[in-house]
C-alpha cells in the first residue's frame, strides 16, 4: 500500500482542478511500468512510459524536450528536436543503465518492427536517468536489458510511486526521493484537457525545501540533519503527457514552465544537477509512412496557453512532493539510508 | 523619499547576505541612471545601466543573455550571444521606444570612438522593453533619443527604485510595478564577490503573488479587486552583474537562475510576458583591438557556481518584491491607475 | 535597364527549375519595395519585403529565423521563434537605419490597427541589417522612417536587383554585391510549389568566389585587385519566402539549408559576418485573434523536405550570383568605389 | 596499404597547408583507432578518438558540439555544452551500436577512476553514430563492448583511412564511404596551430558530387549508376581537434564552419541526415577538482577566429573526399555492395 498522498496531508498546490487519478496516467492511453532492483547494495531500477498502446514507431507522436541543466546524459533528444517527434516508450534509469536501455529499447522496437534496417531506416530510443550512487552501487551496472523490458511489459495506467523502478535509490531535498506524478484539467472553449507530470526526483538540500511556500525545509533541518547529509547531489527528469492538440515548438513552451514548479519547491537548480524535461501530446499522430497529402496538425491558439503553463508548473511543484511523501525507507549500499518525509513527520510530531 | 524596502518590512529573502546597498550597483563600477515622463498620459522613461565608467566599445565585458519567454523585442542578443561581449550600455525602456534608444546609444557610442564607420565596424546596442500601456499612452511614442541620453548622463551608483525611469508606467501583480533590485555577497575561497539584480517589473496576476513563500495576493485579492483588473499583461526584464570570474557560458548558467526567483513570487511565466535576462561580468575585460597574444580569461571551477545561482535566484526574488514596495502612485491615460502595494497595506492594515 | 542575369551567362545553378519571374516573388502574394539613397557619400537605402496584401498583424504567417553567424543587429527573431508567426512587413537596411526602421514598422502597424496599445499588445518589427561602410558614409544616419514608409508602399511583384534599396552600397566577393534574388518549384505528390529567395549581400572576398563550382575568384584576382581590396567586411541577409505547407519547425529546416548555396559561391562565413536568415510560409494564416475552436495546421510529410532543402540551397547559391552579376557601378563616400563583375568581364574579356 | 589519397590524385582542396600527415592527429596527443568487423554481413566497427594519452576525466579538455541536422542518435552534447568540456575519448559506431559504446566507455572510465560512483559522481560518455544498413545487417546488433575497447586500445597517431572502424559499411555519395580525415595549419601572431578534422562519411548522393568545384558525380553518374542506387541514407559525423587556445564558445563557432566544406562536396544536408559536429580543443585544460584559485583559460582574440574557420571548411571538405578515395571494396549483407570511387576511376579510365 502506498504512502499517503500530499492532499491526504492536506497540502492543495495551486488552484487547477487535478485529473481522475491526479497522475500522468489520467492522460488517455499513457501507461507506466516499474522494474526494481531493491537488494543490499543494489538499489535502482527502470520506470518505462508509454504514450500510446499502438505502435509508436510508425504512429509517433509529437514531442520536444527542454534542457533545465544540462548535467545529465539523457539520449534521444537531437532527433526529437529536430523531427518533433517520439517514436519510443520513455525509459528512465540510473544514470550508468543508459546504455542497456538504448540497447533494450532498440530491441523492443526491432521486435515489433520488421523493416527497420531493411526498408526503412532506425530508431531514436529516448532515455533518462539521474545518479542514484548514494544508496545503489552504480559501479555494480546492475540495471541489465532484461529489466527494461520488464518495465515496459509492466506499463499500466494504475502505477505505484515513491520508492520503485528508477526511482528506487533516488534522494530528494537530503531524504529519499523517487516517482511522484500529479495532473491537471485544462479547460478551454474546445473542451477538457489534462496535463500530466511524473518526476524522477534527485535533487536539493533539505534546507531549501518548501511545502507549499512553507520553508518546512529549515524546521526538519533544524531537528535531524548533520550538514553532511546535505550535499546536493542528484538531478530530476520531468516527464509530461497531454492531449492538448499542440505543435512542438507549444508543446516545448510548455515543458518549459515545470520550472516554476521545481523552483516552487526550493530547487536553485544546482550546478550537478541534470534537469531535463521531455514531453509528447496525445493530440496529433505522424504517421512514419509518408502520404500523398500534406498532414493536418490541430493547435490550439497561443493565448490559450496559460491555462496549459499554469497546469504544468502546478503538477510539476505536486510531483515533485508525492515523490517526498510517497518514499518509503531504503537501506542500500554500505549501509546508506535517509529518512522517509513520512517517518520524519511521524518521528516528531509533525504535520506539513 | 523612496518607499521602505522589503527588508524594512520584515521580510528577509534566501539565506545569503545582501550586497552594501542591496543593489545591482554593488558590483563595482556599475552605474544605473533614469529618465521619467510622467505627465498625463505620458507615463513612461528609460532606465540605462552603464557596466563601467571607461569606453565600453573599446574595453568590452564578457556577457550574455536569455530567453525565459520571447514574447519581446529586446535588441542586440543575437550579437551577444555569437561573441559573448557586451559593448554598449543596456538601455530599458518601452516597447515602442526601441528605435529611439537604438539610435541613441548609436549616437552615444559614435560620439566616443570616431574611428566607428570609418577604420573599424559598426556597433550593437542593447535595448530591453516592457509594454506599460495600461498606464501609459504607448502609441504617442514619447520616448525620444533625447530622453536616453539624458538617463545615460544621469546615470550613478545610487539610483531611485520603483516608478522611476523604463518603471513609471509598468505593473506588477496587477498592481503598480517597476524598477526593484537587490544583490548578494558571494564567498568562495578565491574571494568575496557579488551577484547584483536590477528588474524591470510588468508581469503576474495579483492571485498569484507570493511574498516569500506566503500567498498574499489571494489575502489581497479577496479584498479590493475585481476579476477585470486581473489579466495578466506584460513582461519582465531581469539585468544581472557581477564581478565573478565567469566565462560567457558561465555567466549564461548563471542567468538562467533567475527564473526560480522569478517563479518564488508567484510568476507562471505567461505567454504574453516577454522574460529576457542579460548579465555581464565586470571581471574579465576583452580588447576591442587585436594583439598579438592570446587573451586570459579567469573563471571560477564549474563547482563554484552553485553559491552564484543561490545569489541569482535569491536577489532576483527579492528586486521583484522591492519593485513592488517601491512602487509610488501613477494615474495615467485615460484616468487609469493601479494600487501600489504600500498603499493597499496600509489601507487594509496588513502587514507583509 | 537591368544587367544580365547569371543564367544570362550561360551558368545554371543547381538542377531543380525557376518559379516564372526567378524571384522571391514568384511566392504568391509576396511583394518587394525598395528606396535607394544615392548621392555622393550615401549610398544605402531601404528593401521591404511583403509577405502577403493583407493586414499582416491580423493574420499572420507561419515564420522562423535561423543565425548562421551572429554578428550582426537583426531585430525580431526573439518573438518571431517564440510564437513561430511573422506580423510585420521584413525591412532589410544598413546596421545604423535599424533604429528608424523600428520606428517606421510601427508606425506603419499602429496606422492600420487602431486596437494596438489598446485593446491589443503591441507589435514585433522584423528588421534586417548588413554594414554598408565602405561606400556610404554611415555615420551620417542617412536613413529615416519616410524612406522606409516610401519602400512599403513601393512594394510590387516586379522589383529590381542590384545596387537598389538597401542593396546600394553593399560589397560582396570584394566587388560590388547589393540585392540578388531566384527562385525553384518544388513538385510533390500535393501539388507544385514555390521556394523564392532574397539575399542582401555584402560578404566574401574576391579570391573565395566561386561560379557554379568553378573558382572564377582566383582568375580575377590574379588580374585586377591589390590586397588591399580584399578585407572580408560584411554580412549576408537571406529572405525565404515559401508557399509550403510547413511547421515553423519544418520551415526552420528549410532555413538552415541556406548555407549550402552561400557555401558554393565561396563563403567561409566570416568572424565579422552577421548571416541571417528569415523565412515565412504563406501556406497557413495564423489569426491574431482567438477563436473558440483549435486551429489547423497543414504540414507536408518530413520525408517531403528534401525537395525544399535542395530548393533553396540553389536559389540561395544563385540569389548571391544575381546580386553579383546586376550590380551596377557605385561612387561613394571619399571617393570609394569597387568594380561590377559585369565591368570586369568586359573589360577583361571574360565570360562566365 | 591505403589507396592514394585526394592529393596523389592532384586534387588540392584550399589555400591553406596541411600538417604533416594531413589527418586529425596532426594535433599533438590525438590519437585513433579502429576496430573492423568485416565478414558476410557483418561490415561495421568501431573508431574511437583519444584527445590526449592522460586521464581525461580529471583533466578535461575545452569541448563543444554543433548538430547540422539532428536526424541522429548521438549522446553526450547535453553535458558536453552545458559544461563545455569532454572527459571521455569520443566513440563513433553504428546507430545501434551506441548503447555497447555507452558501456563500454563507462567501463573504460570506472578502471582508471576508482572514485567515480564513490567520492565524485558519474561520467558523460560521447558516442556517436551513422546508420551502415546497407551493407552491414544493422538488426543482428554485432557491436559488442569488447569492440570498443579494441578500438580504444589500438589508438595511435598513425590510423588508417577508408573502410576501417565505423567507417566499415558507411555509402557516400551512393559510392563506398567511410573514414576520411585532413588537417591545416593556422598561422597566427602568436604562433602556428592545427586544425584537424575526421569524418565518418555516410551521406549524399553520386549525381550532387563535387570534386574541388568539379561536377564529378553528374559525369560519372550517366556512366554507371542506375537510379535506384541513388537514394540519399546516412549521415555524417565530424570530430573536430584543435590546438588552438579557444574557449567553448570560440570551438563552437569553429565547428559550425565544417558545414561549407560539406556542402562544396555538393551535400545538400538530406532530411536523414544526422550531420553532428563534435570538436575540442587541447589548449585549456579544466581540472575535475576544484581548486581555490579561478581558472585561467587561454583564448585568441575573435579577429583571429577566420583562419580557424576557413581551415575547418578547407580540412572538411578534404576528409569527405578523402573517405571517397580512401574506401576498398566490401561485399555485405544480401549481396549488397557499391563502387568505390578509386575503382570508378581504373574502370571507366577518368581522372578527377
Amino acid at each position: 500500500m502506498m504512502n499517503k498522498s500530499i492532499r491526504d496531508h492536506g497540502v492543495t498546490i495551486g488552484f487547477m482542478p487535478p485529473g481522475k487519478n491526479n497522475t500522468l496516467t489520467d492522460v488517455q492511453g499513457v501507461k507506466v511500468g516499474h522494474h526494481t532492483l531493491s537488494e543490499g547494495s543494489q538499489q535502482t531500477g527502470v520506470t518505462a512510459i508509454l504514450p500510446h498502446g499502438r505502435n509508436l514507431f510508425r504512429e509517433k507522436l509529437i514531442a520536444s524536450s527542454h534542457i533545465i541543466n544540462g548535467f545529465g546524459k539523457t539520449t534521444g533528444t537531437i532527433q526529437l528536436n529536430e523531427l518533433g517527434t517520439l517514436e519510443t516508450p520513455i525509459v528512465l534509469t540510473n544514470t550508468f543503465g543508459v546504455g542497456a536501455a538504448f540497447d533494450a529499447v532498440v530491441d523492443y522496437t526491432l521486435k515489433n518492427n520488421p523493416e527497420i534496417g531493411r526498408e526503412t531506416g532506425t530508431v531514436n530510443p529516448v532515455i533518462g536517468e539521474c545518479n542514484d550512487m548514494w544508496l545503489n552501487d552504480i559501479r555494480e551496472r546492475s540495471v541489465q536489458k532484461e529489466h527494461i523490458t520488464e518495465a515496459l511489459d509492466n506499463a499500466d495506467v494504475d502505477f505505484e510511486e515513491g520508492c520503485v523502478g528508477a526511482g528506487t535509490g533516488m534522494l530528494c531535498y537530503s531524504m529519499k526521493g523517487g516517482i511522484g506524478s500529479a495532473s491537471r484539467i485544462v479547460e478551454l472553449a474546445a473542451g477538457e484537457f489534462t496535463v500530466g507530470v511524473l518526476t524522477l526526483t534527485n535533487f536539493g538540500k533539505l534546507s531549501d525545501l518548501l511545502i507549499d511556500g512553507n520553508p518546512f525545509g529549515q524546521q526538519l533541518k533544524e531537528k535531524i540533519l548533520s550538514k553532511e547529509d546535505e550535499k546536493d547531489r542528484g538531478s530530476v527528469m520531468v516527464i509530461i503527457a497531454t492531449d492538448l492538440p499542440v505543435s512542438e515548438r507549444q508543446l516545448n513552451r510548455i515543458l518549459k514552465r515545470s520550472v516554476t514548479g521545481l523552483s516552487r519547491t526550493g530547487s536553485i537548480i544546482g550546478n550537478g544537477s541534470g534537469e531535463v524535461v521531455i514531453g509528447f501530446s496525445t493530440a496529433n499522430e505522424i504517421p512514419h509512412e509518408k502520404s500523398d497529402t500534406p498532414l493536418t496538425l490541430r493547435m490550439i491558439h497561443e493565448e490559450d496557453m496559460d491555462q496549459a503553463f499554469r497546469a504544468v508548473g502546478e503538477a510539476a511543484e505536486e510531483a515533485v512532493l508525492e515523490s517526498l511523501v510517497k518514499a518509503t525507507p531504503i537501506i542500500g549500499r554500505d549501509g546508506h539510508e535517509r529518512p522517509t518525509l513520512t517517518d520524519l513527520l511521524e518521528t516528531h510530531n509533525l504535520s506539513l
